[in-house]
């Protein structure tokens, strides 16, 4: 039996070294834009615009448009929310386009433009997630935000948890190291998630900012059926165009 | 206490992204430039000159210097030497300055030029490197060459072995999420190191290539105690410079 083949890239700085054209592309920025993304479109969004720049999300917001977005974790002082799924959590976002900067989360969808799909991955969406890449059977990479271009321990576990799963489906084998590790560490992890992640530099920093609130709930599972598509230019929800 | 912190780059193409200039950088190619390199000098070479390209390479031979050198695995048809350790068990090089060009060891040596010491790791030389960090007490980054950019599991695990043991000191604390996973991957792994090498993907390509003997003995501890050292310019023993 042929195999599909699943790798991982721990930083947006190393996916030029991928061959994704003709792969699915998983996205993931689970602390916290990821997660987010698929709050945002469970609470009904039309259409999430990522913006690289603060300057662009401020042109967004002149022009009408709700913006949301962070530098480091913190809220822009001119945007309408900031980072956090639970400010999605709102009657206000229905049927809304929304401008969306973050720190890691918005490049690493940019680096990832030339793939044929992006798809928006978090523990929120994994059954609809891992669903379609068993159906649908292209080659996958999980791409991770990271931190700054940095590996970081909550998107390279959600990876993990992925690569476990295609696994145990058969169809699927590992086509790299980075692959393999992901794997073992979700697989070494499972049972006490939430202690491994608070290990992390970033669940350090959340909660020196006293954003912590939303930690456990961007590592729980299947919170939502959807899975947001990047479609070139914003994320809408998948279910409309697959 | 004040700890000392240490680092993990799991790829060349990042390091740029790490704040090294003062720090102690230990470059890892565990299969197999810097097990060769430690070889070297246990074998009495005088300098290991890294050269980036194969005409590099050529001009030096041209100019009668022993060259060793490899692509993808594979000896360069004018070299003296592969990339293999066995070679260096030699008399022949004895005293010798030798021209060196590899895959991804060199580039990953050119990478950090910047920091304060760059130093060659291996498990040949385990004891006299981790003697030195401790003893020298800078911060620490270990820069993992991988794989032609990419992640991979012989240098990280390496890195995660070191990683161990400066946590066992208790004078050093991990600096990122990097580093708490290396030291986790080894702690998983320690007791049975080849059977997890051995689902590498370089494992497997030096298998293919027939290169694979040298395996076991890059995976040794401690068959020297030289910690090899790079000026800028060439790679000497660390000793006569210390």
């Amino acid at each position: 039996m042929l195999h599909k083949s699943f790798d991982v890239c721990f930083s947006p700085a190393l996916v030029d070294y991928y061959d994704i054209a003709q792969k699915n592309v998983v996205l993931i920025d689970i602390l916290r834009a990821t997660s987010t993304i698929c709050t945002a479109f469970e609470w009904g969004a039309k259409e999430i615009i990522p913006v690289a720049s603060e300057d662009e999300a401020r042109t967004y917001k002149q022009n009408g448009y709700i913006v949301a977005g962070e530098r480091d974790g913190k809220i822009l002082d001119f945007a309408d929310f900031g980072n956090s799924p639970f400010n999605f959590m709102n009657e206000r976002i229905k049927g809304q386009s929304i401008a969306y900067c973050t720190t890691n989360g918005t490049k690493a969808i940019f680096s990832a433009a030339r793939a044929t799909n992006i798809v928006i991955g978090s523990y929120l969406n994994f059954s609809a997630l891992t669903g379609f890449l068993i159906k649908d059977k292209r080659d996958i990479l999980f791409l991770c935000s990271g931190w700054k271009n940095r590996f970081n321990i909550e998107d390279s576990l959600f990876a993990g948890a992925v690569c476990a799963k295609l696994l145990s489906d058969g169809s699927f084998a590992p086509a790299s190291d980075a692959a393999i590790v992901a794997a073992d560490l979700w697989n070494n992890v499972n049972g006490h998630l939430m202690d491994y992640i608070e290990k992390s530099d970033h669940y350090k920093r959340l909660k020196k900012l006293e954003l912590d609130d939303v930690i456990e709930y961007c590592h729980t599972f299947d919170k939502t059926d959807k899975l947001p598509f990047f479609t070139g230019n914003s994320i809408i929800d998948t279910y409309e165009v697959l």
